[in-house]
């Protein structure tokens, strides 16, 4: 009976324990050129277990606007996004760099599903209201539903989500990369142990911008907090780190932000105390 | 004992019938003009049960292409696709199209799901080798992979596949949306009843090409093959035929060739005997 009972514990804590998911994010050149994402793509299949991909694409569409003669316009590192480069990023976004990325997958046995947040309707946004600046049509992220998502992750499939959602009235919206990311994962964590990974140009958070080596090991909410105050964090760092914060806060339990190299371990990792 | 056998026997009969499943291909002008795609999405919505969409986009490929000042060379109704024109069909058909119907379709209730051959592994092809014509990166269906796509549409999800194939070693393919239409609706057979519907601008398989007035109700192989030989039939519908005949030939139940206003019933019905 004693020896039931033993057998029996470890069985119980092991079987409610959540299978782990690694929500990869990926943008800036690492993803627009041929040999890094080329790089970052055999690194990503090498990881194990259940994963998701979501990509940025901001320069091939920046690229692509120009050869169509569109002017792209920014504010604080926002697109604007109107009707015509709308159709821009859906066609950058959610066609040539996904499907790319999807097909190359596909050649590394990883069985790869590229969706916006209008498939499955998995991403679903409000167009952002104009306050001193109209963003067009850009999204903020209402609501993520993964019902469909997790069937497909359990049976090994990995998500490729482009940073593209809708409002279920018909109308596509162009979203941030990095929050797409983390509003998954808050919502994969209800049924997985999910690591997000920021993966970006530099190793980690940096205590010195110019200084590749001052890699931030490991921070918590309030170190941020105190980095930010006296400005040695760079200032387009903290939506990144706010965006992981909050994801940490919401039940997603490691965030790291890291480089291709530091990709399956390394970078900064963000704890929730 | 009489009276339950009287009730087994429909329930047996019942039970092992295949549900209904109808893929619709369109294309044409149909699903590139906005208020005819918005009627015919309308239309596609309010089919009953278990459904797929197949489209096209030729008409956007080429617009797009002339913006880009890059050439669109067709023989004999096929597209030549260089790296250039790739990209441009890897942009046009499986973002600015293929996402926009998603949205649309979501806009409607239906729960669609954007894909590609090279998503989910669904459609794998190989490169069309070269005789007369290089015809560039067109691929040749080679096999349809339909595992996770059932467990989607049983659960009622829509899938919408854009004429893009892939060769599993990273390359996509651009491929005749008819036959993926056909194609999917051979492998899908295996589990479903299948109706395939081709929907395009004329109301069906004319007996005078001028006159719209001059549709065959309903068409055998044989009857076909003596309109092909008297030259009655159109040789552009010719193809379609051809699809629609193997496909019948393979598995699915029946095949209707019509417009817009027939997507539920109407044009011609092409049968197997």
């Amino acid at each position: 009976m004693r020896i039931t009972i033993l057998f029996i514990i470890p069985y119980l804590i092991f079987s409610t324990k959540m299978e782990k998911l690694t929500i990869v994010k990926v943008g800036g050149k690492v993803v627009e050129e041929s040999a890094s994402l080329q790089d970052l793509l055999a690194r990503f299949s090498q990881i194990d277990g259940l994963k998701v991909l979501v990509h940025g694409g901001g320069r091939s569409a920046t690229a692509m606007a120009n050869r169509l003669g569109i002017e792209t316009k920014m504010v604080d590192g926002r697109r604007i996004t109107d009707q015509e480069m709308l159709e821009i990023v859906t066609m950058v976004y959610g066609g040539l760099v996904n499907k790319n990325i999807v097909a190359q997958l596909q050649a590394n046995n990883i069985n790869a599903v590229g969706l916006t947040g209008a498939d499955l309707n998995c991403i679903r946004a409000v167009k952002r209201p104009v306050k001193d600046v109209d963003y067009g049509f850009v999204g903020d992220v209402e609501s993520v539903h993964v019902d469909e998502l997790r069937l497909l992750v359990e049976k090994g499939v990995v998500p490729v989500l482009a940073p593209l959602t809708h409002d279920k009235k018909g109308q596509l919206l162009n979203t941030n990369a990095d929050t797409i990311a983390a509003e998954a994962a808050i919502e994969f964590s209800k049924f997985f142990d999910v690591e997000l990974v920021y993966c970006f140009e530099k190793p980690g958070v940096l205590e010195d911008a110019e200084d590749d080596s001052s890699v931030i090991a490991s921070l918590n909410h309030a170190q941020f907090k105190a980095f930010q105050e006296s400005g040695a964090i760079h200032a387009g760092m903290i939506p990144k780190l706010d965006n992981s914060f909050n994801a940490i806060q919401k039940g997603v339990t490691q965030v790291r932000i890291t480089n291709i190299e530091g990709l399956q371990k390394g970078g900064t990792l963000l704890e929730n105390e």
